[in-house]
């Protein structure tokens, strides 16, 4: 089958990799989307090695479960080994031998087949499309902040971050939260939230600090940190959504004597995201940017790369 | 009157210090305690200068309240503004313009007299010791967790630490959840866990990792912060009562990854440790270590800087 991987040093096109032949549920992929963590991998975040992607809808080709043949689906990222505590509460995403499509010991979507267990899919209904469905990957780890933080719709809400998951993260918060601030640094960007109803600030000036209950770094740069620390009240809550913010030299003393809650959020559950594409009440339409073959995958990174580039798709 | 003060490079005795004459309620310092915060302050930690000490009860020599005079009292360390959101909420602790005894833009207790508003101080009970009601400040410190953190009585609970604040964190941690693992250092100040029933491990080993739900980082050194991380479960809470940990360079991706909870924690209400003494659910006598004369404020120092030196007392 054709498959872009990346050998650790370089993404390459393969046109004869060999098809998954794990037992598990066999997936044609219909659509891709390239991600902000797919950028990472290829910078060496992970040391993932094999083919990436993790967002996507594809159609079953093969399972043990004949309901399942020939449905359109989307599917969770994280396999776990189904014997953990974690696993048996529903918490692959963390089972310490879990493996997690396209970007930790397993192959992902960037390719005309996956595998990935049956309990991992949710048949798509038709009402939503295929680029849609690509959303509801990162639309779950939006809606996973909802699960961890008990959301209180008087907060002055704060997304530090403009990009896609930002965008996705925003819409989101907005179920619950009215006032909601987004620190953003790219005009184009910020145009669709204007119109959404979120207040937009190119920069953080003194009257914003210490002004917000909540504030979510979803920069995926190193000043989203930094940036929500100033912009948090004392006691309130600061979610990371950000691993790259991670890597340099940070204070945490002002989060000691603020009694700041710093909460590490990454991937959520599939249900909510989808009833919410579903129903409509979240939209990623203006979120699409353009689709690219999978031999196209070089130009596809490149354009995905760009500050207002929203989502780029691959097509196998 | 005879005050211990720090001029931002050194602490000098100064027989003719000048008394309070705020206003405030004026207060004869009985006794005051040596705490770990000094010792950073000294290292020049909050930039701050003048009569160092927080930790003291003491006599109420003047007050506008005239049922004040002559009862024995103990004092929140945070006088706020009275003015903002935080005061109005009973949260001095948090005020923009709070000072703070012996820590901030406020002279502190290591002086024959002190000054505090009067709604800052608390009458302690005759049940209660000189020497155990310089505990309440600390203790005070050590129930906060409580008030932040939703503890669980099935959690398996890590304290990193074995000095004075982690030995009364695992007290007051001890009345909600019985399976507490202290990781220390320092074999005399384990020995008195022992006895309270809590598990001792001097070094991490594999077994020990990603297995406890709650983790509290009360070590006062860098390496307090890295071995939280390797303790704490997938999806479990650390709380952060060191603020030296933070200032080296810090990785948070385990905890983005992992989707740990990081609680910033520092001071606490009075009233919960003044009762807990009052009661004797929490025992503070075996902490004790020694008592010594303002004008030997340099041997209590050194005295204090020992690894298995517990409470140090200063004696106006």
């Amino acid at each position: 089958m054709k498959a872009v991987y990346f050998d650790g040093e370089k993404m390459i096109l393969d046109k004869n990799y060999l098809e998954p032949n794990s037992g598990e549920t066999l997936v044609r992929v219909n659509l891709a989307g390239i991600c902000g963590t797919d950028l990472e991998i290829i910078q060496g975040y992970m040391e993932y090695d094999g083919i990436l992607g993790h967002e996507f809808v594809g159609t079953v080709e093969k399972s043990d479960n004949s309901k399942l043949i020939g449905k359109r689906v989307v599917g969770e990222i994280n396999a776990g080994c189904d014997k953990c505590d974690y696993c048996e509460k529903g918490m692959e995403r963390h089972c310490p031998d879990r493996t997690v499509l396209g970007i930790l010991k397993r192959n992902g979507a960037f390719a005309e087949f996956l595998s990935l267990p049956e309990k991992n899919l949710h048949v798509i209904p038709d009402s939503i499309s295929d680029e849609q469905a690509v959303f509801v990957e990162p639309l779950a780890a939006a809606f996973e902040i909802e699960e961890q933080v008990p959301l209180q719709p008087q907060w002055g809400v704060a997304v530090v971050g403009d990009g896609r998951l930002a965008q996705l993260i925003i819409q989101v918060l907005k179920l619950k939260c009215s006032n909601i601030t987004c620190f953003g640094r790219h005009k184009t960007k910020l145009q669709s939230l204007v119109n959404g109803g979120t207040k937009i600030k190119v920069g953080i000036d003194s009257s914003d600090e210490q002004s917000f209950d909540l504030v979510v770094d979803a920069t995926g740069s190193n000043s989203g940190f930094t940036d929500a620390m100033k912009l948090i009240k004392p006691r309130g809550t600061v979610v990371l959504k950000s691993t790259v913010a991670s890597k340099e030299h940070l204070n945490l003393a002002p989060a000691i004597i603020n009694e700041i809650t710093l909460v590490g959020s990454r991937c959520g559950l599939f249900k909510p995201a989808i009833d919410a594409l579903a129903t409509g009440i979240v939209s990623v339409d203006f979120m699409v940017d353009s689709v690219f073959s999978l031999e196209s995958f070089s130009d596809a990174i490149e354009h995905a790369k760009k500050p207002d580039t929203l989502k780029v798709f691959l097509k196998p």
